[in-house]
Formats: structure tokens, sequence, C-alpha cells
């Protein structure tokens, strides 16, 4: 890219936006206003038109017209959208269903993976894990008389793998991380801390509510034994669209989940007087699943695959990186710390800094039509989507950002 | 209702669908094929056209483009929801939020109840209760040691109280029974096996699904404890819309459910360190619900109570007592035995029958476009939602069974 504008300049933007094989995506989603910049799809992704048609056509025809016709088709619709969710993470099909929310699943999973561990007392997660993950690993933990321990992560620097082999042990039952930290964006070694794991003989559980859509996963590769995600960020599948999990084949057969339902029961429809649980990964459901929240998955899935992981990864680092190079010229001078790897490669798909009055200027932010999000105490995150952000929305922001505290410096 | 027409003749049938008073609910609903009979309402609810309108708000302007500024109005939508099914069921505001699936509910009530009765080291259910709530407690007695007695329910004339006056005892810690069968339709005296229940010093959880919308139910002046229900039957809120669970008010501070999730902690977007349960209701629930379905929720609810308890109860005793009276001059001659109490103040909104060929008739009535449903091992299901079945509907699906059965003699 020669004969390129300054960087800090918004045409250096304009030019990446018109280089950007992506950039066709953005018309594929009801973004219908010019005035807002939405760079909060790491909480609630976009809603894709293809979405928007399926809905009105699983909404009308199939619930409307169909009725309960139409659960002949719906019934396998949570482990179609589940091969979907699978091709974005790496799992062959079979091994992900589109179930429940993402605390019932994590609960589900370490549920089997403690009863698979017998003996052992130890879950381990982190500090800065998301609050959902630690609050159940911490009822758990106390039903069942278990230790949980927490290891203090570098929020901002993420994971690192060493303190995962130290903390791991003979008593350690299961391990589970996030794939991309919900505060700081560091994304984890995978591979590396599951065979750390594994070496201590625990199973892990990855969640990759943060990640699923913007980085690509290897669950398969990685050898991963359990994983949750939800559906609402990256994967813009609406708010509360059911979550999904992952159980590696080979576990599938030995492992129980503890909620024993109609629709994890193997022969559903005969309704037999004892549970006998059903063969493969619907095991791990529970009851009547979300319909429309698995039609939406679906579309939202194949949104992304039609993108391709590669040039999803590979925007997504583009956007991140261009953000934290305009943050360090811009942010970093006005006080803002940066709370995100530096390096691209550690990174997942939203940059956080530190500011004092965090909060605050989410809502001035957001007063002037960019909708950012505060995370407590004192960070504020850009989430980046690669199939909708524009540079040009990057700059945008970033530029208002400063502006904004500039401005507090001399009016507040 | 002088001068009407001969009770087997069709004209009575329209003579009642004119006397009433609910008639025209049924414009208010999506039911545009003319040619479709569907008495399956007890599986699936029809569309209504509010929540039609309802959902393509809440998925073009909320989420399209509002975006996650939503959450402000969102957050609050399942408890919301749950005070209007409340409205339905008896219970006070504050008692019922709409959450997970019934039996994730079923599983966490029954946590609860459990760890509220240390020591006692039996649950009682019903042989005939529905598979899923079976299946949970089965599940919870292998996973904690614990019993689950099961009483022999005779399935058509439904629960004995006496039966359950002498199956409980010091030892049991929790009865959990169907307000309404699911295949016999038989309706529970929930006040006095609640008593019953009480008595002994146990908890109570009643299953809703088969009543709620159709049966009112008196959870407060009953004194229940806890209960459940979902929302896709007589509530019409769409196919695996959530469920909902009731904890009665002197109840939710000392009971704790065992799925510790961030929609349960206290100030939920502090992400504080450790979990702190919510006051209320909300302590209850788990992860992220899904908007779109407790949407649906609060517009099934709404026309539901727009029609009024009352009429919705009597026209629903008016539907399946024709029903029976139909059944009783054509089917029962024809080898069709009433499976369900012959005394409407005992039946819920399904009317059901044995017969031998019961899986053929079904799929024989649907190609004639009259959706009904088969039930193990040879039962059909009639059933008849309030607001949207007209007893011509009633008269032709008879009529129609019988011919087909008659047909099926000469020609089978």
């Amino acid at each position: 890219m020669r004969n390129m504008s300054p960087v800090l300049e918004r045409g250096y933007a304009e030019e990446l936006d018109a280089a950007d094989p992506l950039a066709g995506f953005r018309d594929q989603f009801a973004l219908d206003d010019p005035g807002l910049i939405y760079l909060n799809g790491n909480s609630l992704g976009a809603l894709p038109r293809a979405t928007l048609r399926r809905l009105e056509t699983v909404i009308r025809a199939e619930w409307g017209t169909a009725l309960a016709r139409s659960w002949d088709h719906w019934v396998d619709l949570p482990t179609r959208a589940g091969d979907l969710v699978g091709e974005l993470t790496g799992a062959a099909p079979g091994q992900i269903v589109v179930a429940d929310n993402t605390t019932v699943n994590l609960y589900k999973l370490a549920c089997a993976a403690l009863d698979a561990r017998p003996g052992r007392r130890v879950i381990i997660t982190d500090r800065d894990n998301f609050p959902s993950d630690r609050y159940v690993f911490e009822g758990i933990a106390a039903q069942r008389g278990l230790e949980l321990r927490m290891l203090d992560t570098d929020i901002d620097e993420g994971l690192d793998a060493g303190q995962v082999r130290a903390a791991v042990d003979e008593d350690t039952a299961l391990v589970s991380l996030s794939h991309v930290a919900y505060r700081s964006g560091a994304l984890a070694d995978m591979a590396g801390v599951t065979e750390i794991v594994h070496a201590a003989g625990a199973l892990m559980l990855w969640d990759l509510c943060h990640s699923v859509g913007a980085v690509p996963a290897e669950l398969d590769r990685c050898d991963v034994d359990l994983g949750v995600g939800c559906t609402y960020k990256y994967l813009n599948a609406g708010p509360g669209a059911p979550a999904f999990l992952y159980v590696a084949s080979r576990l599938q057969e030995t492992l129980r989940q503890p909620v024993w339902g109609w629709f994890s029961q193997r022969d559903q429809f005969a309704m037999g007087p004892a549970y006998d649980p059903a063969a493969g990964i619907a095991k791990f459901t529970t009851g009547t699943p979300s319909i429309l929240g698995a039609a939406a998955v679906e579309e939202g899935a194949r949104l992304l695959l039609e993108a391709g992981l590669g040039p999803l990864r590979a925007k997504s680092m583009r956007l991140t990186g261009y953000l934290v190079e305009l943050g360090e010229a811009w942010l970093e001078p006005l006080g803002c710390a940066l709370a995100t790897p530096r390096d691209g490669a550690r990174r997942g798909g939203h940059v956080t800094y530190c500011h004092p009055e965090a909060k605050q200027l989410t809502g001035r932010l957001a007063a002037a039509g960019i909708v950012t999000d505060y995370r407590t105490p004192d960070r504020f995150r850009f989430g980046l989507s690669p199939l909708t952000t524009r540079f040009t929305d990057v700059w945008t922001a970033v530029a208002a950002t400063r502006d904004l505290i500039k401005g507090g410096e001399s009016h507040d």
C-alpha cells in the first residue's frame, strides 16, 4: 500500500476501508443509522439481514402457519447450528450443540468433568475470568466441598501458561479459562495450556464467548475436552440467543451431565419410564431449545463462514492494530493506559483502555453516537467486529475519545 | 339456549360458536389457513398477531437499530413477563421470573428444595408425570443418593390425594407433580395435595406446563412453595420460548439454587469477585435470558389476561365437555376409550382417547388438515385452546375421527 495518506489522517482509514476485502459484508447487516458508530459488537452483535428474513420465516411460516408440525425439522436444528459453530471453532461435526445459556452450559460441563475425576478436589480458573464463569465454579465448589483455585492473571497481558503449569497438580480435576479475556481482550494459548492441563491429568474447559467469530479456535487440534460459548457477540445471533457447548467425541460416551431432560433422552418421543441418555452430543442438552435462537445462530454462523476464518482474523488484527496505533498517538499521551496486549497475535477482537473517567467517557461517547462499553472499575472497551466495523469507525471513535478527554480537561 | 339444533349436528356447534364470548380472540392469531383445524395448542400454541408485531419491533428496532443500548429495558423484561404470568397463576408480583427451560428450572428448584430439607432422603413424583420431570428427579436422586418414589397414578382419572397422603412421610423432602397431567389431562387438587405435603414437612413443586393459560392456578392461595411451567402451549409464546419459575416470597431469602450465574448476582454489572445472590426472584435465574422469548411471553400473557381467567376456564370446560359428549356418541362405540376424567371439573384443556391405532389415526387426521397429537403407546390427544379453538373445529375433528375409524374398518 504505497502512496497512502499519513497514518493519523482520516484519509488513511478511508484507504484501509477501500482495500478491505470484507468491506461488503457490512451491507448484509441492518445497520441503517448513518449517525451510529457501533463498537460494542463484543457485547451484542448487529442484526444480519439474512437473520431478519430467517426469523420472519420461522415466526410467520414455521410457527404461525405450520405450527407444531415444524418440529419435524426443528428438532435437529440445535445440532445443525452446532455443526456450523464447529466449523468456526475447529470442531468436527457432532461435537457442538446449541443449547441453554453459557452459564447453564458451564454448570453442566463442569459437573460432568468433576464426576469424571473423582477424588480430585480442585477447580482452577482465573480471577479475571468472566463473572458468570467464576460464580458457577464458586457455586459448584461450595456445593461439593471442593477448592476453587484462582489464578492471578495479569489482566492486561493475559494468561501466562507458566502460571497454569505452576497451579495444576494431581489434585486438579478441572481447569476452565476464557480463550479471549472479556476485559483485556488477551488471547490465551489454547494448545499450550490444554497440554499442561492434560499432563496433570485434569480436564480443560474453554470459554469461547469473546473469541468465536473473531478469533479462530482449533478445539479438535488442541485436543480440548470441553467448551462453551455465547452467540450474541461476534456470532450476531441476537439478545439472549442460546449458547453452545462442545464435548470432544472421545468423551461423549463416558461423561454424563447432571440435568437429565427429555431432549437428552435416547428415544425422546417414546417418553419411556427411565432416563437413557442419547448417544452423542444430544446427551448434553436439557429441555426444549429456543428455535428462534437456534435459527439465528445458524444464520450468524453461515455469514461468518462465508467471510472465512482467515480473512476474519486478518481483518480483526488489522482493526485492533490500527486502533492501538491511533491510541498510542492520541490516547496514551492523554492518560489512557492500554489494557490489552500490544502484540497483535496475543489479542482478540476488542481493545481496552484504562482511564480514571472511563465511565463518564463511554457515556459521552454514546451521546455522540459512538457506542463502546464500560467495564469496572476504570476501563472502556472498543469492540471491533470484522464483519461490520470500518476503519473509519475506528478513526472517528478514537479521535472523538481524544477530543472528549481534551475537552474534559478544560471544561470539567 | 333454547331452540338449538340437536347436539350432534354441526348446526349446534355453529350456535355454540355464535354464543361464545371469546370467539373474537381467534382473529387476534395468525391462523390464516382456512383448511387447517389445529387441535394441538397444548403442544405448540398459535402465533398471536400482537406477538408478530412485538417480535418485529424487538428484532428490527431494539436489536437492529438500538443494539446493546436496549439492555437498559431488556434487563427487567424477564421479571415483568413473570409478573404477568403471576396474574395467570395466582402469584403476587415478584415471585415468578421467565428463565431457562422447564427442565433447567425443575433442576434448580428441586436442588434448592432438597438443600432446604437436609437429612430427608425421598423425592416423590408420579409414574405418569411428564418425562423431563421424571428424568430430572431421577438424575438428582442418583447424584445425591436419594430415593425417587413414584406414585402409580391412575392415568385416566388422575392423581388421588389419598395416594399422596399415603406416600409422604418424615423422610420426604420434595413432592413434585403436574397440575394437569400431560397424557390424560386430569387436573390435580393443588390446594389439597399441597396441604398434605406440608403436613409432612416437605416442599411442594407444581409443574404448570399443561395448565397455565387454560386452567387458573392459585399458587399463593394454595400456599405452594415452588412452581415451573412452559410458555409455548396455551401461553402461545412460540417454539422453545423460555419457561417460568415460581418461588414463594417467604422462601426466597432462605432457598438457594445451584447454578450461580451473573443474572442472579446482586449487583450484576459490578462484576464483583464473589457471588452474592440477588434479593428476590432474580436469585433463581442463571445467565443471559432470551429476550425474543421473554417478549413473546409478555404478549401471550397479556392476551390471556385480556380474555380473563374466568371466561378462559369456562370456555375450556365447554370445549372439552362438548368433545366428550360427541366422543361418547361417536368414538366410544367405535372402540375409543376416554382416557381423561369424565367429570369436567377434574379436566384441564385437552381430552385423550385410547385406540389401538392411535398413531395411524393422528397421521391420517393430519393428512386431512386436522392436527392433533399422538402419545405413546395408544393415545391421541385433542388440545382445545380457549382463545383459538372453535366448537365447529371440535365437531369437525370428532366427526372426521369417527369417519376414519369407520373407513379404516372397511379398507385397512
